[in-house]
């Protein structure tokens, strides 16, 4: 615990809630993570989204979004968990643990509830923010706004293929939207993963066309 | 503006963001409240989450994220915004301004801008938390689960009907889960608002049988 203090910065006067946010409910369901992770996700989009909203002065709402996602979203966030090697701090059964962004999200709430705003700003800042990233566009939102404001209906998602062993699945999917004739087709780890993919791509179809 | 300051019990050192909140982007662009919305949902949604976290210490992060979405839900954040007749001190073109929570989100960002975390706290314990509300599930996000879960698919949503006058239009959809006999149909203003009640439909018959 002391080794990950000194990692993350920040010495905890109540341990129970470092503790805590290091409990994956597979170990614990009663004294787990998930309510910091309730709390942590809030503070992280406000934090984010202050920080980015006075930094980017001149750009619009639209590049906020996008840019704030870059920062919150799951897979950025596993990234950093994974550097921090939060896992090997953790309490949890089994070894199937991927979501590693949830550790992350519920130290933040920890260090929140334990030490206020400002250490969890400064948190923040020093290991979410200090990277340049991209806007990450939401694709799903785009072909449905696109989908209901052109169409008068909404995208469907297909899946086309389900495969691979049980603990790696893939998905491939495929979506469609009444009218148009192209079609977005995508394959990932999960169905989301896949039909965000595939949103992108019909998208950029879309938007080519 | 000095009456809504005083209705809302909160003076304005930096006139131009109150102003700003209450600009809808058809008066102007450059100058309306969307950046202001952006920063005032995070706002909003952070202080009612630790609000509510610290409020309920007994319940789980199901009952948490239902109860927010209660308080920080459109039609909600409309009937409070309706209530304190924000639409009255606002500049926009045309009549068809529905969305009066955006305003409201976007006072929470100028608050939040003109005087801080805790006026804006302030704001929002006394218009948006002092009333009592039931949590609000999410019900598509249940039927989604279920069907990732129980059937390896996704829920299809299939608008069944669309009539009414063009400004007042109604919609009628179907959703369906694959392998399952049961069928949820919502009618609504709204494409979005006929799904929830559809999904909700189908949930309570799943839940059931």
């Amino acid at each position: 615990m002391q080794k990950l203090e000194r990692i993350i910065g920040y010495k905890f006067k109540n341990k129970k809630l470092l503790k805590m946010a290091l409990t994956h409910p597979s170990f614990s369901h009663n004294e787990s993570y998930e309510k910091l992770e309730f709390l942590g996700d809030l503070i992280l989009d406000a934090i984010v989204g202050i920080y980015l909203f006075k930094k980017y002065k001149d750009k619009d709402e639209g590049f906020l979004t996008d840019l704030k996602s870059a920062y919150v979203n799951k897979n950025y966030l596993k990234e950093i968990a994974d550097k921090i090697n939060l896992k090997s701090f953790a309490r949890y059964k089994g070894e199937n643990i991927k979501r590693t962004d949830k550790f992350l999200e519920a130290l933040i709430g920890a260090i929140y509830l334990d030490g206020g705003f400002k250490k969890a700003e400064r948190f923040i800042k020093k290991f979410i923010l200090s990277k340049e990233l991209e806007p990450l566009k939401d694709y799903k939102n785009l072909i449905l706004n696109y989908a209901r404001k052109f169409k008068g209906t909404e995208p469907v998602y297909e899946i086309v293929k389900v495969y691979g062993p049980s603990h790696k699945r893939k998905y491939e999917v495929k979506v469609k939207i009444k009218g148009i004739r192209n079609v977005g087709r995508g394959k990932g780890n999960s169905l989301k993963e896949a039909e965000i993919l595939a949103a992108k791509l019909l998208y950029e179809k879309i938007s080519k066309s």
